[in-house]
């Protein structure tokens, strides 16, 4: 698996291998029924509902049109189609043939669902309920954990576990422990007993340890299950849901070096190690009134930028790792964008689709905070960096500016500016629209612990800035003038091309998340980290380690020092 | 260096070759000045005051006399003996040589050293002021993050700089990027910036960047250090110091498999990879107040077992690296521990070394938090699970508690208790007097999110809680009897032996810090996990990494795949 497949993350429900989606009213059931046959690499079977990266992007595909198409919905009912098993986890014979990269990549990726299914408890009211119907194990309880309740059928053989560590030598990667100790409150001695027993624990004890909710004897399952959902359904904060939105396909272009939708493009410099990323401004003022956004649908600027941004993420992830410097450009009118923001901010309490929308921008925003690539802003003439595409600026790493225009391209032209709007600054809703993982706005991250310079730009929200007063309220970081940016810029280009890239992982990772850290940015931090530490060791990645040992019979071979 | 040397902790001034510690009145000047010649391994020079374990041994002697030692110090200059260099970091050449667990065991200990600078400013009002007469860089300007303040020498040419990872493929690896945007505020852009150019920042951009405090001219340095240190001691909220207490050499036997100190012991079983730590209690009722502790000095038992404990966590984890497993046990009685405790809390607000005592014993249940082994904690009758030291019972991944007595050992003992007292829990002083990194007491972190069970252990505090009781508390994991006690532990200690260590150590550092995170949780969460993945990885430490590489004309050859 060192040649990785090329890997496409759009998908439909006519598509789906391993999942049925069925909805009845306010209560969805979401069944996983993994086809062994179909794993998206040859060389595993996918037995006992364990899964691979294909299943997961089918999750992640009806979890997101759960927000859209389903309105309606309330509570959705994650259960298995398969008899007293309802999820093995990640298949192992998958992960001990991965490459270390594949492995890493699938787990941040299947952690961002998990994330999303409790975004889409907190966040819409849409109440995640898992139906355990038999054993869920390591991956599977994981899924389980990012439900809001977890019941297990009481079958005396039926069990929740996390085997990893006892079986193959690696942790919960899918933020497992976190979420035992930290969101279920699991006392630490008996997660750390519960972690090691790869026969797993159910019953009474199950939920005396808080690892489920409540149990359920099999004969009362059906009924206990479809109460609870209805009861769910009852009490779930969801907004009234108007007409649904059909997430009509994405229409997407990928010829040689270029990726294209209709308001994102990528152009791909294989020798610089870099991806050009374009964001379009909309074409058209925003709507009047809500009904305006629900005529256009999918074809509405923010979803669809939202929808765009999503897929080329994951496509350069998971398919183009040697890339590892994105920069970020904008074309268009900053004052649409923020008319499309103020649109969206100003219907957020009352209608759910202008909530779905800023709460999809949130998430793909955060995919953007825990990418393991190099991110630079480049603000130029004519760009639109103002609101929810600010952020954009505000995510990456480096930013620069145009001190006036460039003299040879349009001298006639107007400096490019920024603008902070609404969607930029703290509360309401919460911690403003678009926090980051840590619970705060970028804005509120990037001026930690000064709050002067944090109010100086709340003061200057509206303001078309130049490149002079966004240097100055630090809203960037360089301000070259014509003469200096070709050569500023390349430089920053060329240099994190030359640089160990891990090392700017690493780097990446720690900057990126100053102040508060929560549940999720745990998960990213402390336990990715390890994780991969532990993939990439030989005690479980090695010929001899506990991953490739798995099945074989023969013992894993450590080395026993402890680091 | 995989035959890795024994390394002996204890040291004091007389035997310092790298720091000369001058205390004048309040004022104390702690130089570092490496003697090149001197490394602890053979095979390297410590040019441009760069450091190693050996230099980094007798700083944190030094931190610690200051504290004991030196209680009329308020205020403590860190500077250094060479010219134009205050401190290069990390030696480059022991690192690229050194095995990948002595990296990461040298990693951990610097840090600590570094939080205990922090912890001495924080908690006892002795100020460290970082004095860097010439450039810092690397683990050098590491050090001084450390510091409450940092003055740079305006010379046009020294400056400070993270040149890790252009120059060496790896992090600063020692709570640099956690406090130069956690602690600092430095915004994130810059200290992207910064830690991308090797050259370092000087002059007023380092102040401008919030990296230093102060630059001084070089004509009036040595004028504005000393007025900056007294102003600091002149404001510092020590408490008024009494009679210096010395820390006398530690005595120790350390033959064949035991470690034995004068209430400590360790015995070392190499075939189970288990080390069986004992603590004995007190051999006399705690002194009616604190002059009688002044007569003990080092000798009064609350400090002699910090520094015993202290002693034997180093010496496990740099030099039995393959003994995985800790055992706890204590003996002695409870109502002398909790005497000793009661005298130190009464004694905390008002006398400099109570309190000083306290937060030594605090900074060495921490190291436990972070040690990379299994802690397994054995109460059984005779023992003296009682406050102080109830905390090891609370610090160990799992607890047994035998129900009634050993039959054939003695039917007439009195079962075992434990007892919370006041150490355990919070507030005040601040957060309790034992806090974890995560500053929560252990209680708070064990019950997080069950303010009920928390207030219900609070109410049975000072009670002798037998098993059941204790069990039903939620303060001890298992309650084997007679029948099942051997059975039991020897099963728990086998499995952990059978596991693999780096997937132990991954879990215990996932588990060990529910709730808040901190800049000490997020150095060793956060930035070590990271820094252990990169320093594994052939970018770094293959034949063709950067820090091999670095020095040798040769450039690193990075496989340029983002993970």
């Amino acid at each position: 698996m060192d040649d990785m497949p090329h890997v496409e993350f759009r998908t439909s429900p006519p598509k789906y291998k391993h999942w049925r989606l069925n909805a009845d009213g306010p209560v969805a059931t979401l069944t996983m029924d993994v086809d062994e046959q179909a794993g998206l690499v040859p060389g595993y079977e996918l037995k006992l509902n364990s899964y691979d990266l294909g299943v997961d992007i089918e999750l992640y595909d009806a979890v997101q049109r759960l927000r859209f198409e389903h309105p309606e919905v309330k509570t959705v009912v994650l259960t298995s189609g398969k008899d007293r098993i309802f999820c093995a986890g990640a298949n192992i014979r998958m992960l001990a043939a991965a490459s270390h990269p594949w492995k890493v990549n699938f787990c941040k990726f299947t952690s961002e669902t998990r994330n999303g299914i409790e975004d889409a408890t907190a966040g819409s009211g849409q109440v995640y309920l898992a139906a355990l119907n038999g054993t869920a194990s390591g991956g599977g309880y994981e899924l389980a954990l990012a439900c809001e309740r977890i019941l297990l059928v009481d079958d005396r053989s039926s069990v929740v576990s996390l085997p990893e560590l006892p079986l193959l030598g690696v942790l919960p990667g899918t933020g497992g422990l976190t979420r035992v100790v930290d969101k279920r409150h699991v006392r630490r001695d008996l997660a750390d007993y519960f972690a090691t027993k790869s026969e797993g624990i159910g019953g009474k004890k199950a939920v005396q340890w808080k690892l489920v909710d409540e149990i359920v004897p099999r004969v009362r399952w059906d009924d206990i299950v479809s109460e609870r959902a209805r009861d769910f359904a009852s009490s779930a904060a969801r907004l009234p849901g108007g007409p649904a939105i059909e997430l009509t396909e994405l229409a997407k272009t990928r010829a040689g070096d270029s990726i294209g939708y209709r308001y994102v493009t990528a152009t791909l410099d294989r020798d610089r190690a870099v991806a050009e990323i374009t964001v379009t401004g909309p074409s058209a003022a925003a709507p009047a009134a809500m009904d305006g956004v629900y005529a256009q649908g999918a074809a509405f600027w923010s979803l669809a930028v939202a929808r765009e941004l999503d897929d080329l993420i994951l496509d350069l992830r998971t398919n183009e790792t040697e890339i590892g410097t994105w920069t970020f450009e904008t074309t268009g009118s900053a004052e649409r964008v923020l008319g499309y923001d103020k649109l969206l901010l100003a219907n957020y309490d009352t209608d759910w689709l202008a909530r779905e929308i800023v709460l999809y921008a949130k998430r793909t925003l955060k995919r953007l905070d825990v990418t393991s690539r190099s991110l630079i802003a480049l603000i130029k003439p004519g760009s639109c960096f103002a609101g929810s595409l600010l952020e954009l600026a505000l995510a990456a790493d480096r930013s620069y500016m145009l001190t006036g225009v460039f003299e040879e391209e349009d001298r006639e032209a107007d400096p490019a500016t920024i603008t902070v709007g609404p969607a930029n600054l703290s509360g309401p809703p919460g911690n403003g629209p678009l926090p980051m993982g840590n619970g705060l706005t970028r804005l509120a991250t990037r001026f930690l612990g000064d709050t002067g310079a944090l109010a100086a730009v709340e003061k200057a929200a509206g303001e078309r800035l130049e490149a002079d007063e966004a240097e100055q309220l630090g809203l960037v970081t360089f301000t070259p003038d014509d003469i200096d940016w070709d050569e500023e810029v390349r430089i920053a280009v060329e240099e994190r091309a030359s640089f160990s890239p891990d090392a700017l992982t690493g780097l990446e990772a720690n900057y990126r998340f100053a102040g508060p850290e929560t549940v999720e940015t745990k998960i990213f931090g402390r336990l990715t980290a390890w994780q991969n530490w532990i993939f990439y060791r030989p005690n479980a990645s090695g010929p001899d380690g506990a991953l490739r040992a798995y099945g074989t019979g023969k013992r894993a071979d450590f080395d026993r020092k402890r680091v």
